[in-house]
């Protein structure tokens, strides 16, 4: 089959073989599949990881256990154990030897076909389309915040970024009930909330005011002082942003201010499709391109390309 | 009266006039004061503070309202304005344009005298000796822990740090049920916390396990990252130091492992009170040095020698 391949020095679109089904894992027949900037980052030494890449994708199962073959599906990343402590405690994205599909240890969905663990499975309803489905790990990502911070109605909340994942919290906090301004450099993007009724802010138009709930999603380390200040005291400060590079933060207005930091990574599948299904989400806005698998190389480099939105791979 | 001034560039013993008290400030005859890191901070320019030191005292009210005359108090260091929405929000201690006693814009306690408004006042019942009471600022910022984070009982607890604040997060989680053990340098400060059967542990013994709750108490920036790393996957790391300086921390790890970071400042006194009254905290044993106030210069010299433990100044 092809595949997308990061030999730790070069990207290249090779020939390998097969992934092999067992009673624990599905061979997935990629449909379409989304570039993420964390795909970036591990062409840039990220995790150290080697093999194929890509972490977001919706295609059928063609083999495996016979309950799973022919159903169209997306699949969480997290390949946990399922049997230690961390799994046993309901915190099976963290388990300490978990592999990561397209990250760590484990080989991705730019390819044609994708092993997933079974456990990692979950049938996309009709009602998707697969350019709609292949969002589910960063809207799930999204859905996470909902999972770890009370939203209450009317909670005023400041989304930094108007990146894929920006883009994304604003429409899920919006739809929670917070009362959200999204604050980012691009007119185009934030065009794509105000069309769904979000309140949207240039950055260089912005007068920062210190509200209860600031989600920091812009992939920048310098943002972190400005979200910091955004927040209200006492109120909660959501990272969604994994910066590679260590930058000196000021930590002691977390101290006085007793902000609330909560780190925030993947999310829960289940209701990141329920509101996919009826429509609550606004995902195909946000593609930008679509590249043949064969054009991979190409579609990285696009995807790598400033304040690009989502760039997605058609495998099929 | 007497009172330990800092004027910018030189801490001195000077003569200033008594503070006048109104219907809403009692003058508070200091008994005891205890010298805090922050006084050392605030000689380094921490908050650009200038004028009489000190936020942890005990005294007896001289002057101001009838109810308050003659009563034993300690008192609260957050003068806020109690109108504002952040008051009217029940965050009093983090009005925006609050004073702090002997750290913003209001005279401290390293004096014969201190005003303190009404509503900052706790009496100080009979049960508690002035040299335990002067111990209250401090021991109500290891219960604010207790007011930001759920401690179930057997909840695994490290606490980084045998200083001043760590011995009394130590107990105070203890107290509270958790299953502590507190790292730090000192086989000495440590030995207070054993003596109380808390389990302890010298630094350079210590094997990290992550734990699902951390505090950070060690005042070191470099601890940041040591208190990361010891913080279980969605557990909460607990920042009680404000280290002024900025160090470069790796926020990634905090959304990685989906670390909640807790910037935790000033607690209530009133059950760090009745803690003391009850004899359920150890406070005494810190004291490592009694002055008198006309010695209040020598006794902030010696408060910022490494490792010593609670300075006094005796007013009295």
């Amino acid at each position: 089959m092809r595949a997308l391949c990061w030999d730790g020095s070069s990207l290249r679109l090779t020939e390998r073989p097969l992934p092999a089904p067992d009673a624990d894992t599905a061979v997935v027949r990629v449909q379409l599949a989304g570039v993420c900037s964390t795909d970036r980052e591990l062409t840039r030494g990220y995790t150290g990881f080697r093999g194929v890449l890509g972490h977001e994708f919706v295609g059928t199962v063609e083999a495996g256990p016979a309950a799973w073959r022919g159903r169209r599906v997306v699949g969480e990343i997290n390949f946990s154990c399922g049997r230690c402590p961390t799994c046993s405690a309901g915190l099976r994205r963290h388990c300490p030897t978990r592999r990561v599909m397209g990250i760590v240890a484990a080989d991705g969905a730019f390819a044609d076909y994708v092993a997933v663990p079974v456990a990692n499975l979950h049938a996309v309803p009709d009602a998707v389309a697969d350019d709609a489905a292949v969002f589910i790990e960063p809207l799930a990502a999204a859905f996470e915040i909902l999972d770890q911070v009370q939203v209450e109605p009317g909670l005023p909340a400041l989304v930094l970024g108007d990146g894929k994942l920006g883009l994304l919290v604003g429409q899920v906090l919006a739809h929670a009930g917070a009362r959200v301004l999204v604050v980012g450099k691009h007119d185009d993007k934030l065009a794509i909330l105000r069309r769904r009724g979000i309140d949207t802010m240039r950055l260089d138009r912005w007068q920062p005011a210190r509200v209860p709930l600031v989600v920091e999603a812009s992939g920048s380390a310098g943002a972190f002082a400005v979200a910091v200040a955004a927040t209200a005291p006492r109120g909660t400060l959501v990272l969604k942003s994994t910066v590679a590079e260590r930058a000196p933060h000021d930590l002691a207005a977390l101290v006085i201010d007793e902000i609330t930091v909560v780190g925030s990574r993947c999310g829960p599948f289940a209701p990141a499709l329920a509101a996919l299904a009826e429509g609550l989400v606004d995902v195909r806005s946000l593609i930008a391109a679509r590249y043949g698998l064969a054009d991979g190389v190409e579609a990285l480099r696009q995807a790598a390309a400033p304040g690009m939105l989502k760039v997605l791979i058609d495998a099929s």
